[in-house]
């Protein structure tokens, strides 16, 4: 069966066709409309429309909490209103059973059916990029909680007390983590009169902000203070998933995500040695890895539901 | 069908005899013995053969990491060792099948199959007694986790930097809201001259440490000293809660252990009060209840997994 995953970033919007061992076979990218709902909706209408192939069904990842197939909210889009039907939006257009998920379930699935999460029974997915997204497989499934809310480990208190979360808390693993926050303390840092050749690669590489790719390079060139804000964010990253390794005992962690891409297994084991000295019962056979799919996680992911989507009917 | 379910503490161990409703219809109590495994099945083994009833199967609650029947590690207990193959000590003794389990999951079975747990698919329980326990039902039955390790709340990392645990970290839950941990500071606030009731009243109760019923009354009488370590106490575990919460999603929190028997209600009400501000999408259909079977959750909930064994065949 051939079809369709859709992976809705704040940026792009890319759709893969996906055949039955979970390979790409074809793709197309777009900018993600600003505009809100209907013409996310209508753009990637058209994209799978201008596919060659006619999949058989459409699986779409969205920055939002998705609940039974319902979008309960989608926060990190812009102009998006609460009361879009988004399955019926699509399900009108495309005349194919159309499935709905959050991006990051939706990446972690994608590593799971055919990346670094496969065979895994329990693994925690941690999401590195404007912020820090989380999702979860448990007991040999997909887990999203009650509501569709599942694997915030952004918004795990790892410093209660400490700085400011974009959620309007303190202490939160985002707060420290998230690129979003990185990026902030560094401008405050360069106003304060420190040096950094940060925002110097940012314009090099001709980014309206310092990008993973960005930081990468900073890091890589040895600049003190994208070196300083990296290791404070992998501090209170590795306390925040140790807390959750406690709680749910899982035999993996996938970090996710343009940082992750990046750094590789270097990124995944200074998260490892940071979550250290936190674990209650250090498991020896307890995983660190990077996604391996790179950026197809999500459409992979994506064009899985879609399947799973048909196949309950 | 009848069978018995074993609570296994480190004071007392409860043999209950229960029949197919979860009532229990007969009970025997006896001391924990302190020399080891042996004697601690010697125990339970006439325990159950000094019942009027033959029990067709019998389920053991151990506070200890217990996964797919074996014992792992049994941290709780005087003088135990870990090569203890007790799943085959009280098949060979008992003649009939012996299923086990860790003391709090097989407290929070007992809830979930009839207690204040019951009817739910996402339940986090939080059992506050000498340390801070935890237990999952996730996706509608019980959680273990990989290695049967999943649970411990009261190692999430709440205050890092803080108070030393009794696992040799800082700053876990267990370390501001375990009672052993309690009293420790309490003793050490009265050697600074600090004046309290709590020791008082351990006393006028005739009891060697603290226990629930001495926190109880010292909070009841308004004792400053035993007040301000409650109050840290609920705030830490607020905080670690909700940061489960957020990871997990769940749509029920159920508080056990002796302080929700003696608490009930207005507990888990100051739990959830003191969780709400740490909370990234407060759900206005989570509910947070005290454990409803009092003592018998863990009888009733080993007892359930008695009754799964005979079943799986």
């Amino acid at each position: 069966m051939i079809v369709a995953g859709v992976d809705v970033g704040g940026t792009n919007i890319e759709v893969g066709v996906v055949d039955d061992e979970h390979k790409v076979i074809d793709r197309v990218k777009r900018d993600t409309p600003t505009d809100g709902p209907d013409a996310v909706v209508e753009t990637i209408v058209s994209m799978i429309e201008s596919l060659d192939e006619d999949p058989a069904a459409v699986g779409i990842g969205i920055p939002g909490v998705i609940h039974d197939g319902e979008v309960l909210t989608v926060p990190n889009l812009a102009n998006w209103t609460d009361d879009v039907d988004l399955l019926q939006a699509f399900e009108t257009r495309l005349d194919v059973p159309v499935a709905l998920g959050n991006d990051v379930n939706v990446g972690l699935l994608g590593e799971w059916v055919d990346g670094a999460a496969k065979g895994f029974d329990h693994v925690l997915g941690v999401w590195m990029g404007t912020g820090i997204g989380g999702a979860l497989i448990l007991d040999g499934r997909p887990f999203d909680g009650s509501r569709g809310a599942a694997g915030e480990i952004g918004h795990v208190i790892a410093r209660p007390g400490g700085a400011l979360c974009s959620c309007g808390r303190r202490g939160c693993v985002e707060a420290y983590a998230g690129r979003r926050q990185m990026a902030a303390i560094a401008h405050a840092m360069v106003d304060a009169g420190r040096a950094t050749s940060l925002f110097d690669i940012q314009q090099e590489e001709d980014k309206a902000k310092p990008t993973s790719k960005v930081w990468a390079r900073a890091l890589d060139e040895g600049d003190e203070l994208t070196t300083q804000l990296f290791d404070m964010a992998i501090e209170t990253l590795g306390l925040g998933v140790a807390s959750v390794v406690n709680v749910l005992d899982v035999e993996r962690v996938v970090i996710g995500g343009g940082l992750a891409e990046k750094l590789g297994q270097d990124l995944a084991d200074r998260i490892a040695e940071a979550a250290q000295p936190w674990m209650l019962r250090p498991d020896p056979d307890l995983s660190w890895v990077p996604a391996s799919l790179g950026d197809d996680s999500g459409v992979v992911g994506a064009a899985s539901l879609a399947r799973a989507r048909v196949i309950a009917g």
